[in-house]
């Protein structure tokens, strides 16, 4: 019963989890796209690629122009890289640095002028290097420095799960004629989110932003906890049975005196989709909602004290009619469109 | 890049896999056939079920009349499991026991009739839980006891890789315009085989038996390691780029006074595809084969010292016409014919 968490096939199975990374096209053509139409910036640059892996970061940086790129890889993934690097004859622009980033020292102590790091994980911070990133940023980036992706957001949206999940659920209440019920109730904890590409027909409400990070200024302390209290109306009828989780990133550094837009990558459900797919906090009990009802939730993600790079999910269903609204609140419930009508009108009186 | 070895997402990935194993129908069903075919016999016996993970094993005996089962379940399965047994009734009949088989003691010392236990990993041997099974049935099997199943073989043929093992070899020749020749060597690399579905088109000869099991005498020190030297006309033209494994086992009990066919599972790429599917041992060349030409191999499964689920795979490709061929060999070569010829006039005169 152990055939999951096998060592002996885990070397080729990351190695086909590098595949499945490049081959994921809007990311990996994201950073193409950012690093290629950004070249002259890049030009006679020094850059720091964090969590290099198979090095395609630090070599489209090299093809940019970059006089020296120090590829930081934590893991084994080091020596193949080394190698890789000298079969593409990026020997006199890419150093192979093994270890951690923000552990590093760089010769002279010297600064960078680029961190390029693809840190992201499910829903953005689980499991993401974020914390790692921003430590390195700190040490080793110059105060003209750039991040590439720059900025990134968390969004949520209320759905409705899928024919399949309903099946993988249902699957254990007949089980050869036996039903298993400690198996479904763990198919709908809520603290284990599920991995999967949510169809637009089962969102129920137009997305909503959880937090936005500014990854040049961003502190560890910002990440440790995020949190939103949201309600809003419905845009379908149909069944409450999670909140759906998304991210996006730009790569839109302020070069200079200007903000320069580069590129965009979203692991929204109406773009194409990513390794990352859509992170889907399960509801232990489905709520049906009509089209214009007020839906509500309160979601914590916090990183849990063992280990930073995981995060402990709350999720808890609100009721529009007895739980407090923030102010204001886009919902339309009438206070809430009293409240935001009433200061809207201070607003204008001010000005 | 960890995202692979996820702790977070493991008890309920391995919900997945027991969900992947009980819907793997030639493994499930074999069980039930064998079990139900055999009902007269588990009528008022006593039985264990080692590894018994959801209990769907255990209950196939309770419906087959067992008097008693112990499921002998060591992971944290063991605390759902109960639940189960008694979501379906079965608290009369089943027991469920957390430890290792061969570390638990039955009420009394009792023996039991019959070891049930579904403990084959992938070619039969990798990861299994055969060691631990025989340890078991030497402390817990009464004399006149069965095992099922009770006979196991492992099979071997020369094949060709299919176009999606090419490609994803293939794949990291150009990545985005780079060549990562470390990675494309891993894919090759011999000692990491490919878990995969054999088509019939890509099978060079007729199967050949590496290693027999009769379950109910089999010792530790048989599995330890097991050979085949062998040499075997192709029976069709091809590349030969690996040796295929798999398994088939028999539920074939000595019942009294005589053995009983009940149900048999294989892995055979002839047969509907199980979740084991086949293990392929990828050539790091490739060889063009002509039809009727004569392909030899020596294969070597070793149990590794630090840790004997895992076995150590040495493939050796023979030249047929300079390495020595077994006595008696039956590939078509001149003097193997001839050998065999002769053995075989002998044997008749002999009779």
């Amino acid at each position: 019963m152990s055939r999951t968490d096998d060592p002996y096939f885990k070397s080729y199975f990351n190695l086909e989890v590098h595949r499945l990374m490049l081959q994921d096209k809007p990311r990996t053509e994201a950073y193409q796209q950012a690093i290629v139409k950004n070249a002259p910036f890049f030009k006679d640059k020094t850059v720091m690629d964090i969590g290099a892996g198979t090095g395609i970061l630090s070599m489209f940086c090299a093809q940019a122009g970059a006089q020296k790129v120090y590829a930081v890889e934590a893991s084994a993934m080091a020596t193949p890289l080394r190698e890789i690097v000298v079969a593409n004859q990026f020997m006199n622009t890419i150093t192979v640095l093994e270890g951690k980033a923000e552990d590093i020292d760089l010769p002279n102590h010297a600064k960078v002028d680029i961190i390029v790091s693809e840190w992201m994980g499910f829903y953005l911070l689980h499991e993401s290097m974020l914390d790692s990133v921003i430590a390195a940023r700190d040490k080793h980036l110059a105060p003209h420095g750039i991040m590439m992706p720059s900025h990134a957001r968390i969004w949520s949206a209320p759905v409705s799960m899928s024919d399949y999940f309903r099946e993988k659920v249902d699957f254990w209440d007949n089980v050869y004629g036996f039903k298993m019920p400690p198996l479904k109730r763990l198919m709908l904890r809520s603290d284990k989110p599920e991995v999967d590409v949510i169809q637009p027909e089962q969102i129920l409400s137009e997305p909503t932003l959880v937090a936005e990070f500014d990854l040049r200024w961003v502190e560890t302390e910002e990440i440790k906890s995020v949190s939103q209290k949201r309600f809003i109306s419905a845009t379908a009828t149909g069944s409450f049975q999670g909140l759906a989780l998304w991210f996006d990133c730009d790569f839109r550094p302020f070069v200079e005196t200007e903000w320069v837009t580069c590129a965009t990558l979203s692991t929204s459900p109406s773009c194409p989709s990513t390794h990352w797919k859509q992170t889907i906090i399960v509801l232990p009990v489905s709520t049906d909602i009509e089209q214009d009802e007020v839906i509500g939730w309160s979601l914590t993600l916090t990183q849990t004290e063992g280990n930073a790079r995981h995060y402990a999910i709350q999720l808890e269903v609100l009721d529009p009619a007895v739980d407090e609204h923030p102010t204001p609140c886009g919902c339309q419930m009438a206070k809430c469109a009293l409240i935001k009508a009433l200061m809207e009108k201070e607003e204008e009186a001010l000005n």
